[in-house]
């Protein structure tokens, strides 16, 4: 149960249903995700937040299906159970395979664990690593 | 400071230096990260991680390089100073750029947000996703 | 579903009705949340966090308000469910406006994209910042 | 370390100069803090996150004071040492005593603690929690 | 609702199988609980993931209740409902009395706390921590 | 570097200075922890939080040693680094051997591994473990 109501088209004010109208042109679908209902009892924050999704996920330097596994790696981590189920769906729209997910999942769980090691055991960071890596531009 | 000791060469039993070689061996380098003379302490547990490091790293259905990008994105969900440092250098030299960095750094601060509206809000699940997405084999 | 069963007044022994009348006193409502009820398998938990509630969210440098915000900031961190609808709850009865959960749920997400630019690029503390700040007593 | 360089004035482009003379104004104060200079590898992502900073942090609903406690709370939660330290200063020049501090840091163990009450024994929701809090508008 | 399907019998593959009814010989048991029907979509992880729970979860330097007694402490700081559940299912059969139960939720909630104390006041770790404790062999 | 500063036994007032004198007769011990010096800033929560050690870490139901086991994998989970030195400090003296602490990190990662897979497949709770689990008194 949310902890604000869910803002429906009829309830919307205009900057609100200008944000939804803007969804439906760039997602051509018709349909909009609670979490914008929801976040649309804050327009501005509403606008912004869209606009960061829409600036980010786009193809760049990474293709958009390489987002959605990043994206969900990070949805696993912090449990958000909401993000998981509405961006596995995102990513098999864009092509994501059985195979894909499962070493999705296999690079999360090695991390997972890893990252426990590390902390677990208190690794100090070796000395060859205490430069920032050199990425070409 | 690590909470255990860092396992020499000269200090190792056989087992490890056996799970040291195929290191080195493995990855061209004769370093051995202090991570894994951490491990060490536990020999079993040592040769099992570096097990599915091999089993998953690699390549498969996704690129070294994306698993790198997965890797990082959940080391930083988890606040790994060690796995950040060390995987940021093994991504660059995977061949990540700076754009490409930037545009990981830009998921995950996507996510890291839309995650906290949907569990700081308590979005429910719209009814469309609750049924598994069909992946393609 | 509760990993224990929660506590009926008429299933509860006489130190753990003490607390649950304490509580309807203190509050004014005969209602006792289920929190309390699963944590009266252990009476003297119960009664040390009771005391700890009682002692910590009353007036003080810091207004109940400003504490309830607080208190529901920590609990989209941690991304608990009970808390945060139990407490927007107690926020909303406190004088919490919609205006202002907007702006807590902005700080939150300012927050959580801040820190992990912070936790994913490892920035040093700069030098200025590593003496605790002089504050007036 | 950081994972990326701590880019100079020096070395600043044009479009990261624009940010960093903006803050200065803004804050009335030369020194441009780490976290904005490791950003600066991403101009893009420096100005919007410096736009999110000023839109958010200031006076609204909330006092910019209440703000910096309840971006605390979240930097503590998330574990963030940098963040920790750079905003207990901000917060300590806007006016935080010793006191708030401490009341602070005792609604963050509260918090912690009944949290994790919530999310150990599973505690179902109570029937009359489950309607969004009626807030005044 | 899992975000991949449940795998049942009938449409196991025949490695999958083989882990069912190694898990049916070792629990004494024909039930195979849902996250290993959820793990069979990738039938490699389903055999590495139930070998390393036979390695782990059997007597040792430590007996199997307190190891449970540990996996719960790790699921409750992890937010994991399903783990919870199931594992406190385990730890009662393996002899988990309810005052265990409570006590174990005591360090839980006490570590809960100092632990956020030692980060949210960011205490310097006392000279005499810092090197590795001597463990006898 | 702490976000306050550390009380010196000459800089205590005179209720944090018979906590103090507490800590040492209990643990026969003159050195007092960082952590302690640091919460005496807010003297009553240094009272209460210590009151509360001493409750919940001596012998029960659970012995002292398993206490520390669990207070361990909590802070690891949490990413505590000062508590995790300490208190492996603190287990070693209670008897905890490189055998037992080999096992407890097995067990944390393998926690931290399933808890993962549970959570990242949002693997639904089986019917039969909906029932809290039924423990002897």
């Amino acid at each position: 149960m949310a902890l604000v109501s869910l803002i429906s088209d009829a309830a919307a004010p205009l900057d609100v249903l200008a944000v939804f109208e803007d969804m439906r042109t760039a997602r051509k679908n018709d349909y909009v995700n609670n979490i914008w209902r929801a976040l649309a009892n804050d327009p501005q924050q509403l606008a912004a937040t869209w606009q960061q999704v829409k600036a980010v996920m786009g193809p760049g330097a990474l293709d958009p299906l390489t987002k959605e596994l990043i994206y969900l790696a990070v949805s696993a981590a912090n449990n958000c159970e909401y993000c998981l189920h509405t961006h596995a769906h995102a990513a098999g729209a864009k092509g994501m395979t059985q195979a894909m997910f499962n070493e999705l999942m296999q690079v999360i769980l090695l991390a997972s664990q890893t990252n426990r090691i590390a902390i677990g055991l208190q690794v100090p960071l070796d000395e060859r690593y205490r430069q920032p890596p050199e990425l070409s531009r």
